[in-house]
């Protein structure tokens, strides 16, 4: 007992007393739930059927053992309990639908699926009555109000809920109470089971599908939650017909083929299924990568998992895990390699910075893939500093194993993640670094389009440094449940800025989106891998190729992270070849941060700013500066959070260089201010080839700036050509490297000569560097 | 031995490693300082009379009887010894000076002097004479230079120096290696300090007093270090005359009594005083404050007090401590209180934001204050925090402390520091609210101009949140030792921005900044404090008027920090009353951080951004939008750093709103793009009434906003005369609250009856709040 406080570490009095505290709550619940199965009917009394979704019986047995011996699945119990004795004591409140995300009415069904779900866990393992009352009472509530309800008020939605504005949030709440309403099933009479079942249930189900096809039938996050949800309360009710539905979609007779959703998606994949199944066939990829990216992959997560967990304990015999090559599994190892250093995940496509893998559906899913997989010690040391656990047998099995020491580092090394349902449609690169002090992530997009979440930026990239962003991605343009902004939905910045191209650190051809933002044609094609190498740590490849995006030009990345012995931190090259069937204008941006310390070229800054362009994104670029940059190699200095970084390019003297800063024709202050370095050349066949090097850092408390100056002196363009690219940097040591690629043969086999002035490279593999 | 590396609380292998190394250089140094004092001539064998400035013999004495059992001091110098050693293997490097601030022979110089005054400690406490070797071919090296040099190359300052640009940076020379030169004093034969006095020294001396008297003579922090250099040398050399001059100045027949320095500065104070002295009476007030504020008081404190250890070591007659009434002490005290929660300075005048008090200088001065002041137990937890010591009698005393647990919290409460000789030109005004969780600082400027290194910003405030920046005071335009950013010295926007009225939260009138900009005229003026009133820790007031700032125009601003029981954190009132003989245009801007959530009117956003105004600062700020208040009540309101904010004004129907952002005109990119929120009114008489509110956080984990919006309905003005002003608070929660200020009365016994729209209120003191 003592073990669960942890008294051995501890010295701050505060946290003796909490932990005394807890203690304390808990030998009080366990003595609670020892009088209660004592004195009333436990819950397994009852009948030997429910729970047996999530939580289920043979588990409440387990964790009662346990209990008091678990420090994190008892803190998260008591945490459960705490939260939901406060919402008892404050009293059921089912208000009639009204607000938008944010709003009042919202915000209160929310956290009543949250609480009913909660309650009814720690009915079962606790065993108090009133957490089964609180559940009831409020069922009946809602079952009172439901058959009074239209659509939902506020018109905003494709598919308007019923309690909420939309549906998805619908189906987050059946989700949930299925959850609660197996947790106490068994212990209402059957005359109540037949009431909310025939009045709520069933009903609600039959909305969020049949009466809602282009919500339920698409491949997409928000038909999965609407899946699972028609799925779960069917596995409570026993409805098969209801979880046929909710594996296999609706049948084709009932549905317009021809419908999209808001998002301009589809209602029925490629392959004309729909369901579970077809969502977790076709947008995730065999590595585990699911096409809208890491932010809505976290957000299906949860249902995902929870459902598979529901399903192997029902239906034990779908195997679920083992589906499509145990593809669940891989997933929650993909996402958790989709994040930063501190966890947060790279924000490709839509996503909201700052998600991480702390949010509560990956404790669910984390603690599922531990269980249900191999049990991998990776995972503990995730689930610990999460420091909660799902209050199941999956949580407990977490708990014991970091109670027992079993976990292990999760070490986030280089690692390309293929795109496609069958891993053929291009992937996300990721190359890193990790030392003691320092890691850098460089995280390349040369995927598919990403479903109706998808932003048109092929072969982009960003960087980080220990977490922090050097290179950004946008990310989203939407303030998630700050009302104030839109209902918390999208704004519609999301599609003038966030999707568009020059929204990303990536080649626009003459100011028009890739695909000319047409999301059919972006969804018929994908970026093709061409190389991926990390084979040696010093010099780490990716590079990628992209010739639908524009026709009769091909694009070509390839991004280097190199580490050298005199450096203390890798630097990375960015080589991005374009070759066209004639001339265009070519930019290529980079999404800085901070401040400027050396703009390298003669910047004329104008007395009024005006928008870069009238359309696709550049509408909302300020143009601060602008001039030639009349030199062969030109550096850009910056400093961030304390932090020197160069960006070293060679360019052609008549380059135009922008200093551009997002914030126009913005009229309710939607967009971020920040910055972007770009660089914009007329050519026909071209190559971008640039340095960029984390290079020093400031101390304002002893005010010195070490390694203020870049170690790169200059980049040159060696040689371009359709078979090889060759770049030269100089170091500030007197040094030179070269980097050469072979551009049209990836195998690593390969015997390469090249001549360059008067200067023979001979190598075997991609790529050269010495 | 043992509990110097506290193995009790350590879990980290690496640290412990670390310890262990530490412990046994410890050891290794004690058995060989006891084989120095056996094998060779012990320092103190050789003399009985040096050192005797900073580091004494009997301090030396005392040091080795507690080493190893001193942590704190003990790792200080462990890492000393580390950091000297690593510079002896490097081999001594004396460049012929060359270039700017952060070049090559600026930093090795700057190296130089730190390593001198290092080495000799590390003789004096170790007893090893390589250290003494060191400094004496280091200081060899320097004077065979020195009569080769003339001013040096690098044309900037008005003080060109020898071995720096500046002959501020040559005194910092002077400083340290004055106390090195003392430590070898005695060891060095006869004729070697004869020949390093007179080749190098005196004349060393004599050239920055003397031949530089614009820099040496002033009321000024170079001054100071001037003064204290020729001090610090006088007393090493015996050298009376020096000493003199560095305690009272040159002689006037020396001097053009009309020059003035580089930033405006005059050659002698108002009351024709000079010297070491003068600059302790000018500047400091009373309660401790120096004038220019809290950075270069920083910068000034380590000189101050060094100077002052070194006077009562060796002049204890002078009784320096004591002199004006303790003010080397209170000095301290004062500048512990002008920092934020995480010891960062309050941006006043010009500073460089992110210097705190971990700073070296303050650790020095900090060490001396508890030293030779009353052993206050609230700074050792400062010096704590600090984790290291000077290494002296000082250092040493503060460091047992530490390990004898003598340390107690040093708390920041609301606290008035006077400015002007007198303390009766002025004060700053800290409002503070502190519990378990938040922390709030107001701060509120209303003293004289600051010397050279005053703002024009009477009656301007800055606002905290645990350490956070609220609304800002922008600091300096500089990047100190940033070489790049001209050399590292004052950029021209620190002229024609930082300093600049509309750079501040303050009353600008007509556009034109307080006192037009006129230095002279500036500093013949302050503003008056008229209310500090904290005892009602729930109702906090500070009021102060300006009347010289605009001709014919009287300002007065009064700020209250009010807890309201209901609400989590507090709130603050911000009444600025201007009454003038005619109508002027009068702006007040509030420089805020982070993204808009609402504007709170209809803000008009141009196609095309242009400047604010064509000079006087207002030609930096973009004006990004703007539009008519069009209510009596206007709520802005926005999200820094996860968390809500809003800003609730009483508005005219037709004031305009002006949302700027810095940037314009500034062509080497100089400027931090900082965002605005300005009231724009044109009046005769007229009342700026506005509620500064945090109210809530955003969460993108859990994607909850908490308090998006304000518990502030509306604030309206009820009243304003000459006699008083009474502004009402609608709350959310449907109260209302009024706060009311007697305008020409702040006696805390007058008796005041007011009666607004039929009501009648009845107060005692200066204020009203209910």
């Amino acid at each position: 007992m003592l073990k669960l406080i942890g008294f051995k570490s501890i010295t701050n009095p505060i946290t003796i007393i909490y932990r005394l505290f807890v203690l304390l709550s808990l030998l009080l619940l366990i003595t609670a739930c020892k009088e209660d199965s004592s004195k009333k009917k436990s819950p397994e009394v009852i009948s030997d059927s429910h729970p047996n979704l999530i939580l289920t019986q043979n588990a409440v047995s387990d964790i009662k053992k346990e209990l008091g011996n678990v420090p994190i699945f008892d803190a998260t119990l008591s945490k459960a309990k705490e939260e939901i004795d406060k919402a008892i004591a404050k009293g059921i409140d089912v208000p009639i639908p009204k607000d938008m995300a944010g709003g009042y009415t919202h915000t209160q069904h929310k956290a009543n699926y949250s609480n009913m779900q909660k309650a009814g866990v720690l009915f079962q393992i606790l065993g108090d009555e009133k957490y089964a009352v609180y559940v009831r009472d409020m069922l009946l509530q809602y079952a009172e109000m439901y058959p009074t309800l239209g659509r939902h008020p506020q018109p905003r939605s494709y598919a308007r809920g019923k309690f909420f504005w939309q549906c998805l949030n619908d189906s987050n709440w059946l989700v949930y109470t299925s959850q609660a309403y197996d947790c106490i099933y068994d212990w209402l009479p059957k005359e109540q089971t037949d009431y909310l079942n025939k009045t709520l249930f069933r009903p609600y189900a039959d909305f969020l599908s049949i009466e809602t096809p282009q919500y339920f039938n698409r491949v997409h996050n928000h038909s999965t939650w609407g899946n699972v949800a028609v799925g779960l309360i069917g596995l409570v009710m026993d409805d098969d017909e209801l979880v046929q539905r909710a594996l296999y979609g609706l049948s084709k007779d009932d549905v317009d083929l021809t419908k999209k959703d808001n998002d301009g998606g589809f209602i029925y994949d490629k392959d004309g299924k729909a369901g579970f199944l077809a969502n977790l066939d076709q947008p995730f990829s065999p590595d585990g990568f699911y096409t809208e990216g890491p932010y809505y992959q976290r957000y299906a997560m949860y249902p995902f998992m929870i459902f598979a967990e529901a399903l192997q304990n029902k239906k034990p015999e779908l195997k679920i895990f083992e589906y499509k090559d145990g593809v669940l599994l891989k997933a929650m190892d993909a996402l958790l390699n989709l994040t930063d250093a501190d966890g947060e995940f790279f924000p490709l496509n839509d996503c909201q910075k700052g998600m991480s893998y702390y949010t509560t559906s990956l404790v669910s899913a984390l603690n599922i893939a531990y269980y249900y997989g191999n049990q991998k010690p990776e995972l503990l040391s995730v689930a610990k500093a999460q420091n909660k656990v799902q209050l199941d047998a999956s949580g407990l099995a977490v708990a014991m194993g970091i109670r027992d020491e079993k976990a292990k580092p999760f070490v986030k090394t280089s690692i390309e993640l293929s795109d496609g349902a069958n891993g053929d449609e291009g992937a996300v690169g990721i190359l890193r670094y990790n030392d003691s002090l320092n890691t850098m992530a460089l995280v390349m997009k040369y995927t598919g389009q990403g479903l109706s979440h998808g932003h048109y930026d092929k072969l982009s990239f960003s960087l980080y440094e220990n977490g922090e962003e050097i290179l950004q991605d946008y990310g989203l343009s939407r303030y998630v449940n700050v009302e104030q902004k839109n209902g918390g939905g999208y704004l519609k910045e999301n599609k003038t800025w966030a999707k568009q191209t020059i929204a990303h650190n990536t080649i626009i051809q003459d100011e028009v989106p890739h695909f000319n933002g047409d999301f059919a044609t972006g969804s018929k094609n994908h970026s093709e891998k061409y190389i991926y190498d990390v084979s040696n740590a010093k010099v780490q490849v990716m590079s990628a190729k992209e010739n639908n995006a524009y026709s009769g030009t091909d694009l070509h990345r390839t991004m280097v992270m190199i580490k050298e012995e005199a450096l203390e931190k890798p630097f990375v090259i960015d080589m991005f070849r374009v070759n066209s069937d004639k001339t265009h204008q070519f930019d290529l941006p980079y999404y800085y941060f901070g401040q400027i310390i050396a703009e390298g070229f003669e910047a004329k800054t104008p007395s009024s700013l005006s928008a870069l362009g009238s359309k696709n994104g550049y509408q909302h670029l300020w143009k601060e500066a602008s001039g030639k940059s009349n030199t062969e190699s030109l550096q850009f200095t910056w400093l961030n959070n304390r932090k020197f970084y160069g960006l070293t390019t060679a360019t052609k003297t008549d380059d135009t260089i922008l200093l551009a800063r997002l914030g126009a024709n913005d009229p309710k202050f939607n967009l971020r201010n920040d910055p972007a370095f770009i660089i914009r050349r007329n050519a026909k066949e071209t190559i971008f080839a640039t340095v960029i090097e984390p290079h020093g850092n400031y101390n304002p408390v002893t005010e010195k700036a070490d390694g203020a100056y870049s170690e790169i002196k200059e980049v040159k363009v060696l040689f371009n050509s359709e078979k090889y690219s060759a770049l030269s940097i100089d170091l500030k040591s007197e040094e030179q490297r070269v980097f050469i690629i072979s551009n049209d043969n990836a195998s690593d086999k390969a015997s390469h000569i090249l001549e360059v002035n008067g200067h023979t490279y001979q190598w075997k593999g991609t790529h050269y560097y010495n």
